[in-house]
């Protein structure tokens, strides 16, 4: 039996990843309270062929639901999205509602052409890159601190408050060099920063998150052990946060938020691109 | 002197990370070749103060340039929004296009609510999520071979042929747990992959990259070496690409895509997540 006869069903076409449809419809479906979705994703849709097969299992899961499926496409090529579009289905193309408009105000035609790269291959900016993920990867968890003056940024944190996530996001998407250091026990029994910490203190950013939370993260890795123990997460955070507090380090609560919104908060906060 | 004047003028503007604005703006820009664009993006701009300050920004840039601006704009917000479609640029709401169609087909009024978050806190999808980042940090250029039967795919190339920053994009955003082993001199002496590979062979893709570019990395990163030169990169694919064909490896050439992309098209070929 298929629980998920129940959900309204959401497909999302692209001739890429599908990443960019996800986002965005995603984000539209959050606005709509007390209905539950279930999403399928058909990344590399680019013949008509294949085209013809989504647009198949749309209609089909139609019939099978009773319900009209909502469609998020980002197909650029205009025979392709045909088929998806003849659907029994709510569709909603995100390129096509666009590009029309951008003609208008760029006075040009487009090209119509499926799946540019967003990025290119770029000598300075690929070694940035490179460069940003080796650094990271080699500087987390406090394990080389002799390398924090290379640093653009350095999260502090207790263990297991996203330090170690946020760092790869930054990396990754931004191309910053994040290094991160946890909060020891010996660390935390002072109400100031760590020494070795102190000639870099305007590039530390502090990750707190609730108790409640972190206690629920540590019981997952190491049940029943002192670590995780809500009164030992309680003191963790208490003692963080003074230590913070007494050097007006900028922190960021990651209890609510996802990886993706710390890490732009850490951008924004710190400058660390052009414009954020 | 500004050598942006020459370039048209795109900006994005979001209550959240203005990611998703990036990423189908920037796809839906790719359109239209000949026309340099440059690039600001405004995040978390949620009260009216904050996008009467970007619609300023962009009026600015208008007579600065004597140009049309390009905004896209994910604001949730009616009141928020009226500022930035209030400009001089060619305003394009990602999010007022689409609620309407979507509140008729669902039959519900939507709630209107600023920046609810993507995703939510779920135990099972955390651990999952922190499982697969570890994973990929310890396992990364083949330090721990011995944990190669936990791994959900291994990642087989040469040197700075992508595969970390291909590994972490699929923890990162997919939760899989990824394993890389770069190809050795040693190994590259052998028709066949070694030995302690062979019981995985099923879970495993190569990567390959065209000699030229990869001679240009590598040059980035320890210049007039023998390791870096074109020669050495030529024999090195070669000889990789003899190993993966006897075994009837699927291989990814990533000189000329991104990431994301080899990470989908992994994830599409080794059938890693239900629906992509």
């Amino acid at each position: 039996m298929n629980t998920d006869l129940d959900k309204h069903s959401v497909f999302f076409v692209s001739d890429r990843t599908g990443k960019t449809a996800e986002s965005l419809g995603q984000s539209l479906l959050s606005q709509f309270d007390g209905i539950e979705f279930v999403y399928k994703t058909y990344s590399f849709v680019s013949t008509e062929i294949e085209a013809h097969f989504v647009a198949s299992e749309i209609n089909k899961d139609s019939i099978a639901t009773g319900q009209q499926p909502i469609v998020f496409s980002t197909l650029v090529n205009d025979e392709v999205q045909q088929f998806i579009s003849s659907t029994d289905a709510c569709v909603i193309s995100l390129f096509n509602a666009f590009i029309e408009p951008l003609e208008k105000s760029l006075q040009i035609e487009s090209s119509h052409t499926i799946g540019k790269p967003h990025e290119t291959y770029d000598d300075a900016d690929y070694k940035k890159h490179m460069d940003a993920i080796d650094f990271t990867l080699k500087n987390d968890d406090g394990i080389r601190t002799n390398k924090f003056d290379k640093a653009d940024v350095i999260l502090l944190g207790v263990s297991r408050s996203a330090k170690t996530p946020t760092c790869l996001y930054l990396a990754m998407n931004f191309s910053i060099k994040a290094a991160n250091y946890p909060l020891t026990d010996d660390d935390l029994k002072s109400d100031t920063l760590p020494g070795f910490l102190l000639p870099y203190a305007d590039k530390i950013v502090g990750l707190t998150i609730q108790a409640s939370q972190l206690n629920a993260i540590r019981e997952q890795r190491r049940p029943n052990t002192m670590y995780a123990s809500l009164k030992k997460c309680q003191e963790e955070i208490k003692h963080a946060g003074i230590i913070m507090n007494s050097h007006n380090i900028f922190t960021i609560d990651s209890t609510a938020i996802s990886i993706e919104e710390i890490a732009v908060m850490i951008v924004k906060e710190k400058k660390l691109l052009k414009s954020h």
